[in-house]
C-alpha cells in the first residue's frame, strides 16, 4: 500500500505541481471560447454578424507532442500551445479555422468545398423550427386538420442524401401536436412536409399530402405532476451517502481511483471524451497505458419506412446534432446516485460565446453487490477457504437527449482492469400517425408496431460506433485476430474426435482486421508486440463485443453507403489525428466520401503501429407497447478486458472494502 | 396505490390463511427428509447399510394440479400431495422410487437399467479421493516425483463417455500439490491416471505415464490471511444497511416485492428453482403469469486438450456433482451487499438424511446507479421537461462452486417486467502441468495458455443450458419467430432502396423452433395466442440472448453426442413434467439417449401449447495471465423482456424512490 500511495502521491505531484495550469487535452474554458469568439470575429470585421459558429473545440495537439511532453513531467517544457478548431458558416460557405490562444491569432481560415455540412446549432434548429407556425399553407393545414395552431410544436429533422447532384443546407420539420401533453412525440401531425432552407432561414418547399387522425392524448403523458392514482409499483429508497466521501478524486480533468488514472473532457460532437486512461500495476510499481483517446464518433439511427415522409429518417445523431450539444444537465439522486460527483461541460453557440452545461458529466462508484472475484475450496481435509473480494467500480455517465431519444453513456473502470461499455437506450420512440386504432385493419407493411390508437412505432436500429485509440502498453500495437478453429482427431491418438485451438493471425493491413463477428468465433485482441510478460506472452486488451446486431441495409442503399462504417463491426486503423469521425467530419448531408470505409481503402499497414480500435455496438429496435408512451431502458454494452497484461489477476491482493458504518445514529 | 397495496393484501391473505402449512412447490423440509430416509431404509431391512441416496428430492406434482389448486385460493381443497422422489443405488444397481409423504409409504420401486449414472455423492468422492494416498503405486509415484505425500490433495473427476460398450460406475482422480499454497488447482500431479470403481471403492486402474514438474506454489495463494504487502489498489466501503429494512418480503419460500410475486426452491441437483412468477399489472389490477418454473437444467464444460490425461474433461456439472450440492453458504457483506436476505437450502446426504446449506441463496434490492427510464424534453417553448425514475431491481443469488470454479448465478426482477439472468464464472482455472517455463520452448500445441512457469491454463467452454416453462399470461402458448428481413425497393416508389421488416413465422414443431442465433437476425418471442392487447397484438415475452458462444466440437463426438442440446441456442418443447434436465436424467456417464435433442427428435407440436424454452448461453474461455491464480469474475447473461404483454409502459407510474436520510447520526 505504502508503494501505491507514494505513486500516487507522485503522480499527483506530476499533475498538480509540474505541469502548470492546463493539461493540452483539457476541454476549452469558458475564457478560451470568448477568446476564440473575439479572435475569429475580429478577422472578419465587416460580416461578424451573420458569421455563425457550428463548431469549437479543443484543436487537439499532435499526440506525439502530447505524449512527449507527459513523459518529461519535471522539464520546463512547456506544454503544446492551446489551439481551437473552429468551424463556421459565412455566406454560404463553410470556414475551417484554427485559432492560436498563444498568440492570439489565426493560423489558417480555409473554405471547405466538399460535400456535406456541419453540425447544426442549437439555434439555427429553434429558428427553423418555429417558421411554420406563421407559415400561411401550413396554418392552413392545421386549420383543415381542426387543430389549434398555439399547441403546435414543430421539431428539425436532418434531411440524409439519397443521391441528389446539388444540394443545400436544409433541414425538414416535423410537427406535433401537444394539445393535453407534453410528450408531443407521440402525436405527430402526419402527411406534411416542410423544407427549411438554413442559409436563407426559409420554407423553401412545402407538401400537403394525406391526412391521418393525430394520435390521442390520453396516456401519453410522463411527468410525475400530471399523472392520477394509482402509482406503482412502490419501490423503496436505499440509497445513502457514503459517509466517508467518494474514494476518487477530480483534479481539474484529471480522475484518479483504486488503480485507474484517467483524463475527462468535453467536446461539442462527441460529449465525453477519455483520454490517457492507465492503470497501476502493483507489481511492476508503475502505472501503464491503456487507451490514449476514446469516444463514441457516430451514432447511425436509420429508420425503416420507406414512404415519403420517412424514407429520409436515417440520422446520423453525432455528426449532425452533436452528443456533446445534447448532453443534458444530469440530476442528483435520479440520473446519478447519492454518492456521485458533477463535472460541468461548454460548447460555443451560434455566436461563439460559451454555453454551460451544468452537470454534464457524474462520477460514481458503482456497488452493486457483483463480486470482483471468489473462490470456495473444500477438498483440503480439514480445512475450508471462502475468499471473496465484492466488487466496486467506477461509472462516467453522460445522458444525451437526442430529440425523442435519451442515450445513457456509461464508461465502467474496473480495478480488475476491465472498462466496460454500458449503452442505455430510453426515451420516447418515434412514432408515425396512421389511421388504424387496431391491429385488425392492418393489411399491408406499416414498418413497425401499433403502440396506440393511430401511432406505430417505427423500426429502426441504432449503431454506436466507438473510436478507442488504444495504446496498450506504449503506442506500437499490433492487431491478433484469435481464431477459434475446430480440430479433427482423425490418428487415433485420442478417444476423442474433436477439440479446438486457437489459430492466431496477426493482421498486416486495414482489410485483415474487418471482421463481422457474426461469421466466425474469434476473439479480438490489441497487443503490444514488443512487450511480453515475463512467461513470454504478448500484453494485450481483448475487445468482449455486446449485442451482435449488424445492418440490414443495403450497401448500395445511401444511408448505408453514409454509413458505411457500421459493414464490420470492427475495424483497425493506423492513427491519424484527422481520422476521428467514422462518417466524416461533414456528416449532414454527406456522401460517404469520408467515412472509415473511405480511409481503410488505402489498406494502410497496421503492424507494430500506432492503431486505432472501430468497435460498433448496435441495436435493431422493433418498437413495444411498453415503449409507449416512454421506453424503459434497454441496455447493452461491451468490455475492453486485460489479457496478459498482468502478469497475473491484478486484483489478487486487494483488500475487500470495509463495511461503513453509521456512528451515532438513533433511529 | 391503494388498489395495488389491497391487491397485495389478498395475495397475502390467499398464501398465509387460505393455504395451509405448505406450498406444493415447497423444497423438502428437514423433517421430511427424515420421513424418506426412515421410509425408504425402512422398506429395505436387510440392506439399508449398503444403500446409498444419491438424490433426494420433490416429487413435482403434476403442473395442473399445482395451477387448478393455485386458482382456487378459497376452496378447501387439500394441496397435492408431498411425494418425493428418490434415487437410491443398492447392489450394483439404480433405483428410481418415489415415497408419498402424506401416507409415508412407497408408491413406486423401480430399477433403472439404461445408461449413464445419478448423480455423485460428496461421499463417495470423498472416499474415492482418498484411495490413492494409501495406495502403493500411487506412493511410489509420488516418491519418484520427490514430493511428500502429506501435501497430495486428490479429487475426483468424472469420466464422460467414449463409445465404450460396456460400463462401470467409476471416477478419475487427479491429484494435486498443497505444499505452501491452499490453491491446489495450480499445482496438478501430471502424468498419473487413477480410475475408482465406485460400487466396490476401489482403485482399479493405475498408470504412470509420465513425469512433469508440479508448478510452483510462488504466487498461487489467493487468501488474504496469507499475503504480503503491497496490498491494492484500495476500494473504498460505500454500502450500509437501509435504515427500514428490505422492500421485499419473504414468506416461506414466496417472496413478493414491487410488482413481482414468486416462489424460490433448493433442489440438489438444479440448485435454485423460481417457480410461479408473476407480476402485478396496474392497469389492470391483477397479477399476471410469467414464468412457472424456471432452472439451469445442465453446465456442460468440455475441456480442449485431447491427450491421454485430459480428454475425458468433459464435465456436465449439474447432472453430475449436482449444482444445489455444490452451493456454497453465501457470506454476508461479501457475496451479497448488506442488505441482502438470506434462506437456507437442504439436501440428502448419502445416508439420506437432511444436510444443511445456511446462506444458500441470498435475495436482495440492487440500486446500481441505473436509470429505469428517462426524458429530458426541451422543444416546447417555455417548458424543460426532466423525468427520470432510478432503477431498483430485486436479485436472487445463489453461488456454486464445482471443484476449481466458482459459478455466480443470479435472477435479476426488474420492475419493468424484464427478468435478467446473470451468469459469473471465477474461481480457479484448471491447470495443466507442463515442461515449459516460457512460451519461447512451445513448438507444438499446448491446448492453452502458459499462465505460469509449468502450468497451463487449458482452453474450454461453459454451457448453461436454461431450463424455462414460460406461462405468458396463461399456460397456452406459442413460440413466435420474428425475422428482420432486408426488402429492396425497386419500383421508384421512394428515393430508399432498402429497409429491413418483420416477418414472423409461428413455429408449428420443435423443429421449426431449433435456432442458431448466429445464421441470421430474429426476435424469439413466447407469445399467448390467445390474448391480445386492446390494440390486437399478442401478449409476449421476449428473449434477449446473451453472448453467441455455440459449440465447436463435432456433431459426432462423444461429449457433443452427450451435449447435443447445446447445438442450437434456443429450443422449445411441449411442457412434459419427465423433460427437466437437458442431458438426461443419468448424465454421468451418460451416451446421449435422453437429450433435449432426442426428444425433440419426434418433432411435437409445440403451437398453443403449454411450451417450455430452453436456452443456452455459450462462455468460450481462452484463458489468460489474468487468470492466475484466481478468475477476475467473467460475467454474460441475458434477459426475458416483456413485449406487447402489457398495455403500456409498466413502471410509467412509479415514483422514484424516495432518497433514505439517516437521521440523528452525529459523525
Amino acid at each position: 500500500m505504502a508503494s501505491l500511495l507514494q505513486h500516487l502521491g507522485l503522480f499527483l505531484l506530476f499533475f498538480v505541481s509540474c505541469h502548470s495550469q492546463y493539461h493540452p487535452l483539457d476541454s476549452l474554458t469558458p475564457s478560451e471560447f470568448h477568446q476564440v469568439q473575439a479572435i475569429v470575429k475580429g478577422s472578419n470585421p465587416g460580416s461578424s454578424l451573420n458569421m455563425t459558429f457550428q463548431y469549437v473545440g479543443l484543436d487537439e495537439p499532435d499526440k506525439s507532442i502530447v505524449l512527449s511532453w507527459l513523459s518529461n513531467p519535471n522539464s520546463t517544457t512547456p506544454p503544446p500551445p492551446r489551439r481551437a478548431f473552429v468551424i463556421t458558416r459565412l455566406h454560404s460557405q463553410t470556414h475551417e479555422i484554427i485559432v492560436d490562444l498563444s498568440t492570439q491569432s489565426i493560423i489558417s481560415d480555409e473554405v471547405y468545398g466538399g460535400h456535406g455540412y456541419p453540425l447544426l446549432t442549437s439555434e439555427e434548429q429553434t429558428a427553423a423550427s418555429v417558421l411554420p407556425l406563421t407559415y400561411p399553407p401550413f396554418i392552413a393545414s392545421i386549420t383543415k386538420r381542426s387543430l389549434k395552431l398555439s399547441d403546435v410544436v414543430c421539431s428539425t429533422f436532418t434531411v440524409g442524401w439519397f443521391g441528389e447532384d446539388k444540394s443545400r443546407r436544409v433541414l425538414k420539420i416535423p410537427c406535433f401536436y401537444t394539445d393535453g401533453t407534453a410528450n408531443l412525440y407521440m402525436r405527430p401531425i402526419e402527411g406534411v412536409t416542410i423544407v427549411v432552407d438554413l442559409d436563407d432561414m426559409k420554407i423553401i418547399e412545402y407538401y400537403d399530402r394525406l391526412m391521418v387522425p393525430v394520435p390521442e392524448a390520453e396516456g401519453t403523458e410522463c411527468r410525475l405532476s400530471k399523472q392520477n392514482p394509482p402509482f406503482g409499483p412502490p419501490l423503496n429508497g436505499v440509497s445513502a451517502m457514503p459517509p466517508d466521501g467518494p474514494g476518487f478524486k477530480i483534479d481539474g480533468h484529471n480522475v484518479r481511483w483504486a488503480n485507474w488514472d484517467f483524463h475527462i473532457s468535453f467536446d461539442a460532437r462527441a460529449g465525453l471524451i477519455i483520454s490517457l486512461a492507465s492503470i497501476y500495476d502493483l507489481q511492476k510499481g508503475t502505472f501503464r497505458q491503456v487507451l490514449y483517446r476514446g469516444h463514441v464518433s457516430e451514432l447511425f439511427v436509420p429508420y425503416m419506412d420507406p414512404t415519403e415522409e420517412w424514407y429520409y429518417r436515417t440520422y446520423f445523431d453525432e455528426g449532425e446534432f452533436g452528443l456533446g450539444i445534447c448532453t443534458v444537465p444530469l440530476q442528483p439522486m435520479l440520473d446519478c446516485p447519492p454518492n456521485a460527483v458533477f463535472t460541468d461541460g461548454y460548447y460555443a453557440s451560434q455566436d461563439g460565446k460559451p454555453m454551460s452545461i451544468s452537470n454534464a458529466f457524474c462520477v460514481y462508484e458503482q456497488e452493486a453487490g457483483r463480486i470482483m472475484w471468489r473462490h470456495t475450496e473444500t477438498d483440503i481435509p480439514g480445512e475450508e477457504i471462502k475468499e471473496v473480494r465484492p466488487e466496486v467500480s467506477l461509472v462516467v455517465r453522460m445522458v444525451v437527449a437526442l430529440t425523442n431519444y435519451d442515450y445513457i453513456l456509461d464508461w465502467e473502470f474496473k480495478p480488475s482492469g476491465s472498462i466496460k461499455f454500458g449503452v442505455g437506450l430510453t426515451g420516447i420512440p418515434a412514432v408515425k400517425g396512421v389511421s388504424y386504432t387496431h391491429t385488425d385493419q392492418i393489411k399491408e407493411d406499416v414498418y413497425g408496431t401499433l403502440l396506440a390508437p393511430n401511432a406505430i412505432g417505427v423500426n429502426h436500429d441504432h449503431f454506436f460506433t466507438y473510436r478507442l485509440d488504444l495504446d496498450v502498453d506504449g503506442d506500437a500495437n499490433s492487431f491478433v485476430k484469435a481464431n477459434l478453429e475446430t480440430k479433427r482427431v482423425t490418428d487415433n491418438s485420442s478417444p476423442r474426435k474433436s477439440y479446438w485451438t486457437v489459430v492466431s493471425e496477426t493482421a498486416k493491413t486495414e482489410s485483415d482486421a474487418q471482421i463481422q463477428l457474426r461469421l466466425k468465433p474469434v476473439e479480438q485482441i490489441v497487443v503490444n508486440p514488443n512487450k511480453k510478460t515475463k512467461l513470454g506472452n504478448y500484453v494485450g486488451y481483448r475487445l468482449i463485443p455486446g449485442s451482435l446486431s449488424s445492418p440490414l441495409l443495403s450497401d448500395d442503399d445511401y444511408p448505408q453507403i453514409r454509413g458505411a462504417f457500421t459493414k464490420y463491426d470492427v475495424w483497425i486503423t493506423p492513427y491519424n489525428k484527422s481520422e476521428k469521425w467514422a462518417g466524416g467530419l461533414y456528416m449532414d448531408q454527406s456522401r460517404g466520401d469520408d467515412t472509415l470505409a473511405v480511409w481503410s481503402q488505402r489498406n494502410r499497414e497496421i503492424e507494430n503501429k500506432d492503431i486505432v480500435l472501430w468497435y460498433t455496438i448496435g441495436f435493431h429496435h422493433v418498437p413495444c407497447q411498453e415503449d409507449f408512451p416512454v421506453m424503459p431502458t434497454l441496455s447493452g454494452g461491451f468490455e475492453l478486458r486485460p489479457t496478459n497484461f498482468f502478469e497475473n489477476n491484478p486484483v489478487l491482493k486487494t483488500k475487500p472494502p470495509t463495511p461503513v458504518s453509521w456512528p451515532n445514529c438513533t433511529h
